[in-house]
Formats: C-alpha cells, structure tokens, sequence
C-alpha cells in the first residue's frame, strides 16, 4: 500500500475542480490535493486543502499530478508550473488555441501530458470497442445515436465525434442523430448494422461524478510514466 | 367453435397478397380465403383459392370481409364490390387519391371500413399507449426515434408519423430522428422525458408476417359490425 | 396563481423527508413546508421551516396535506393528526402492519389517502400502459426485467412486482428477472412478445430525486378531493 | 476476381444444410456447392447440386472446405473425408463426443479444422469485445441477458455461456438472465456497470440466414490456411 498520490487541483472553484476535491480520497488508488488553484482565493483553506490564486503558482506545495478544469486564460501557466516542476498534466479545459495545443504538445516531450474532452472510463472503452468493431464488421452501417439534456447547444456531442473518429478509422462511415432531452447526463450508442444482425455498444452516464473519477484515475495512471502525449485508452 | 371468416383477399399476386393466402388458416380466430382477385390470371387455383381477375369481381363468390393491398387503380373496384355485397372492408393500399377517401368515407356510412397504414397489433397498441403517456405527462420532452432498413426513402417513416399524431393529439410536441441501416425491418421509439426520468415505448418488427396477421386480426373483428369508420385500434 | 399548497413534512430528518423540504418550493403547483416532523428536534428551524418532535404534533401549524416517509412506529400519529384537522394524506412509509393498513382504509372514509411504494410519475403511468398493453395484447408473452444497485436485496423490487400485478390484472403472467449491479437508480422494463414482433415499455430512474416529487405533485392533487382511498394513478 | 470456392454440404437436407445451398452464391467471396450429403438420397440433384449419401462419400467431387451442420453420428465421416482429401473443415455439429473433440484436435495438425456453436459474425465480434471491456472494466459488475423463442429448453443459451466465458477469461464475474418468450431469434446483452455508468453490448438475430452466412464467411476465411484448430474470431 504506497501514500496517495499528491495531486493539485487547477480550477478548484469550477463543477468539476469541486467534484475533484469531493472525491479525491475515495479514489482507486487513492489520490491527495495537497493544493486547489483558483482566480480569486475568499477561504485560504477549503475542505482541508490550502487553496492558491492562479498569481501565486510559484507558492505551491510539490505535487506528482496537476488535474487542470480551467480556462484557456489560466492554461498556460499550469503547464508551466508543470515543466518546471517536472510533473504530469492531466486536462480538459476546453476551447484551447491552436498555439496552446502545440505548446502542450511540445511539452510533452519533457513530461507526461494527457487532454480529453471525456473522462469517463466507460467512454474511453467504448471508443476502442468501436474502432475494433468497425474494422471487424467491414461494410456494415454505423449509426451513432446520443441523448444529452436540453441545455446543450453543440450537436453531434465531442463524445460522439470522438466515437465516430474511431469508427472511422476503422473505415466505417458513421452517420449521426442527437436528441437533447429533459436532464440526460449524456448517452451514447453506436450501431453496427448488417444483414439480419446488429451489434450496438452503448454508454449511460448517470452522473457527473464519473468524469472526475475518470480524471483521478488518469493521474494516477499517468504519474511517473515517461515523457509524451498520452490518450485516456492509452492508459487503461 | 364457428365456421371460419370468409374473406376475399384483394390484391392477391403482391407480397402482402401472398403473406395473407399463406397466413389465413393460422389466424386466430381462423379466416378462410374464397378468393383472390389480381390484375392478370395465368393460374385459376393457387394454394387451393380461386384467383379472380379485376374484371371477373362480379363472379367471385360469397365473403364477409375483404382484405385489400392493392393499387389506387384497383380500390374502386373493390370498394364498390363490398356496397354490393354488404361486406366489410380492410384496406392498406397506399396512395389513394382525396376522391378514394371521400368515397371509402361516404362507403362507412353503409359498410363497416378499416383503413391504416400500419397492421401490426404491437404498433396499434403502441400508439394509444402513447396517446395516454402523453396526456399523463404533461411537458415532459417528447422523441421519436425510428430505424428501417437502407432502401426506405420517405422519413420519418408513416408509424412514426402516425405515433407522433398520437403525441401531439395528447400536447406533447414530438421531435423526429430516423435511422436508415442494413435491412431492419421497423423499430419505433418513443421517449419520454422529464426531470430524473425516462419513459420509453418501444415497437420491434422481426417480420413482415407480422402486417398480414394483423389485417386478418381486424378483418375478424370487423366483420358483423355496424357500418362506420373504424380505426385499428377501435377493434382491439 | 394560488398560493402555495401548505404541507407537513412527516419523517423530516430521513433522505426522502430531506429531499422534500428541499424540492418543495419548485414543485408545480408549488409547495410550502409549514413544518416538519423528526424523532428528535436539534434545531428549532431547518431550511426556514419549523421542526417539531413526534411528541409535539398538536402544536404543528395548519396544513392541507401530510407527506409521510417515516417508520411504522409513527405512522398513527401522523394518521391521526390527519384525521383531527381533515387533512389529507400521502404517506410512502414501508413495513405497515395489518392493523395500520386497516386503520388506514377507515381514515379513507373521513380524508383523501394516498398509500403508494413508488412515487415516481413515470412509474405511475407505465403501470397504467402495462395494464393497457396486457388487456390489448392477449396470449403475448410478458416478462419484467429490472435492474438496481447492488445493495438492494429484496428481488423481484416492489415496483417490480406493482407492474406485475398490473398485467395480471390483465390477464397476462408475468415472469421477473432481476439484476443487481453498481449503484443502478432503479429501471424497469416490461416486455410484451408475439409472434414477430415485440413492445417494450420501460423506466429508467435517473436519481431520487424524482420520488419526492411525485410525493409533492400526487400531494397538490389530493388536496381538497373528496374522502377517498385514491391510487397514484388516479391521480394522473 | 477469383473462382467461386468449391464447398461441399455436409447435412444438406437439415435447416441450415437447406440455407447453406440457397446462400452459397450469395457470400462474399462467392462460394459453390459442387456436393450436398444426406441421410438419405431421395433426388439427385437439388438445386443444381449433385446430392450424395453418407455412404458414397467416396464419390464426391472436388471441394476446399467442408461446411458441416449434422449430426454427431455422421461426425466422423466428414472429418475423415477432409483429412483424405487435404479440405478444410467448417463444423458446427453439436453433441459431439470426447473422443470426436479429440479427432478434430488430431486432425488440426493436418488440416485447417474451425468449430462454434454460433457462427454469427456480429456474436463472434462481441465475444471479442466483452473480453476487451472486461479487461478494461476491473471490479466492475458483469452481467449478461439473453433472450430467445419459448421453445428453447436450455438456458442459458450457449452463446450466453461463451460470451461469459470471455468476460471470466477477462477477469470478470458473469451472472446470467435467460428470457423465454415469443420467438425471439436470439438476443444477446452483456452489461458492465460501473460507479455512475454503464457499458452495454448487445447482439440482435433478426433471421437465421446469418448463421449460415457466417459459416460460408469463415469457409471463405479457413481455405488454404496452414492447418490448425482455428476459432471464428481468429478469422475476423
């Protein structure tokens, strides 16, 4: 049994940055934020972890894992706070530049990095079924079907783009249909269809939570591997 | 224990002419084919059913019901048929023209008629359920999802149609998504949705048998009854 | 627009009672705690609503309905404060002996009473649709299917079995399957097959939240009814 | 574009001997039967096919591979046949005897040899998924559902029973669920549910001409492999 692994949080003030320090001790193996980074720090001390302006980064205690929910604005100085401090990067802050992109991809020659657009578990799994499915069902119809509450704008979901990536590249050529619908959490199912037969792979997330603890377990998966631009299937 | 139904199948040499020839002694209760009327005669007998041209209508001999799925060009003759003989009508021919429907209206007014565009039992029962989950939820989202086989053109297709006039009857506002793969024979959703939890009604068809029975089914309980307009799912 | 329903909320401290004086005011009608009721009062206010003890019901304010999620033991009092003021109602406390059963159906002479194992809305009207769908679909197979999380123990669940009997009563016979994994919220399905074809009617639970609900809407709808023994489903 | 591949029909006059023959031409690589064998001959030709009795295998034409769907006391005539001629052999033959594994083990070193119990592409595609998301899914629970037509007397289905072993084979702990009702061709749902979320794969028979399709797919597949005792998904 080692030490949980000492994590820091960035973007502690965010849905997911809470959810992160909610569940951070019930994760497997166990995680610890020894730090939250936020904008504005009110409380110098939230649920036991000392809690830093994104100003005074420098001031952090030493962490294995940086776990980043924040804003292209604040990107940048978490992966700096990273490479300086040779630690790995976990992040899904969406909307990041294009320069962003390729300064994360330049980092990750220097330490392990990771950015995914789902963190669940679940997800990550069902995106490499596709892509075996597809290339083991050649000529049949693919047809991707997700259901997410009536507040999301984008259609077709990233999830889904992302599943029908994999198909894709399994030489399928999915096809798409989005229902937005009361409070759905998200659901996804790719359909193979060929003569006389059907093969659907289904994902329901029933709740938030499992994006968090998808992103705990990436950390710890990540922490101590070498240098480079890791994908969540990567490390399952 | 009666006699069985003597029906009259018009429209005997299309597929679904043939799937009710074929099916008729298995109905429950029986039905018993006197005649079948097709546009060209080549054989006298098929199946052990006299086979009447559209010209020879006059000859045929004595039924309760007829069981049409033929041509716009052929349901005059048809119609006017069973005013002569007092006799029932079932009908599932597509593409009639506003006078046909007038003229089967005025018809119900002296015989028992039964137009759909779908027999199944399963779809008839589904969409009074529908109509009732609608009226009982009141403003929970409503969605339709229907999937047939590659070669249907026309979407959404006429049940999801119809199933969404049952919503819209009850004050739900469906939405539609169709799905078009390999060769499915007909699955119709319909979803409910409210805050925290789902309703969902489904239909699968595994085979088109499931359309002949379902006519016989109605011919069955058409027959004997006052003249009038009726609906599928007035008969179940 | 009225003014808001006023409720006493009988088994305050429990998760069903917390949930309800947390979702009262967004109920549709709204709602209006006046009081709660707990075993023990720690504090005098919770959430801006006064709490009394069991021992201290003769002093609760005025209210039009009684929300009761409490144990066997204090289910009489709650029963008979109800029946002193000509309120009515709602209770979903689980483990009633006969007597208090009895006691009750008399209670139904003198104030509206609603007793009920699920309070889910959908679950409500899928009973009404399988009830509908078994007397529509005579010698169709049925078969219930449902899934919770793993620390349930009782199998077939009695919403299960709720379902069950509402197909019986249509004169179909049921059969159950029950699973149990992960932290699944509650889902059931009831299957409906003939011969080539197949309808599925199901509900799927995406939290608890929707119990405390349906509690707060059957209550708005039993309030100011005449005396009576009414079901969930009466009042849809 | 190559011949059509030369396949003899060994149990031509059973369900899916019958379906084989009207199929051949129909795979993808087109196959030929140049021989059906029987029982019993009652026509010499069926089909344009030269039928042989399980007596004159002798005098069989020319084949590549052997598709066998008979029974085990016509088992060891097959294999003997292949074994002469340096053909493939295709079986799914059930019942078969110790001794018979044994035989078509011995035989592997000689020629290319593949049995299953269900030859559906899209169920020998899940198989390999379960195992997949098995491995990928630890401490998740695992179950799987099936359904078929109420005339099948085991349970579960053996295609259950080999998706659950490549779920066990994973790491996975199967519990199962067999519905009877209808008739259902078959279906097939393994769950994985984890904390929050679900991840469901699912198999959809809609006729039994993919069992045969599938069974000319892997003949198509075995012919002029090294010799070896192959299973489906090796062939993917």
């Amino acid at each position: 049994m080692s030490d949980p692994l000492p994590i820091l949080v960035h973007g502690a003030s965010g849905r997911m940055g809470q959810t992160l320090l909610r569940l951070c001790g019930e994760a497997d193996p166990p995680c610890r934020a020894v730090a939250g980074v936020r904008r504005e720090v009110r409380q110098r001390v939230v649920g036991g972890v000392p809690q830093f302006s994104s100003r005074e980064l420098q001031g952090t205690p030493a962490f294995d894992v940086a776990i980043d929910f924040s804003l292209p604005v604040a990107f940048d100085g978490v992966l700096a706070l990273c490479l300086e401090r040779g630690a790995a990067l976990v992040s899904g802050t969406t909307g990041l530049s294009d320069e962003q992109r390729h300064a994360l991809a330049a980092a990750a020659r220097r330490i392990p990095v990771l950015w995914a657009s789902n963190f669940s578990l679940g997800v990550a799994v069902l995106e490499e079924l596709v892509e075996r499915a597809g290339a083991a069902l050649p000529g049949w119809d693919c047809d991707i079907v997700e259901m997410h509450h009536s507040r999301k704008v984008d259609a077709p979901s990233g999830t889904a783009l992302s599943l029908g990536e994999a198909a894709t590249r399994a030489g399928a050529e999915p096809r798409y249909a989005s229902l937005r619908a009361g409070d759905i959490v998200g659901e996804h199912a790719v359909q193979f269809t060929g003569a006389g037969e059907r093969v659907e792979l289904v994902h329901r997330a029933g709740n938030r939570d499992i994006f968090a603890r998808g992103a705990l377990h990436a950390a710890a998966r990540l922490a101590g591997r070498e240098p480079g631009h890791y994908r969540l299937r990567d490390l399952l």
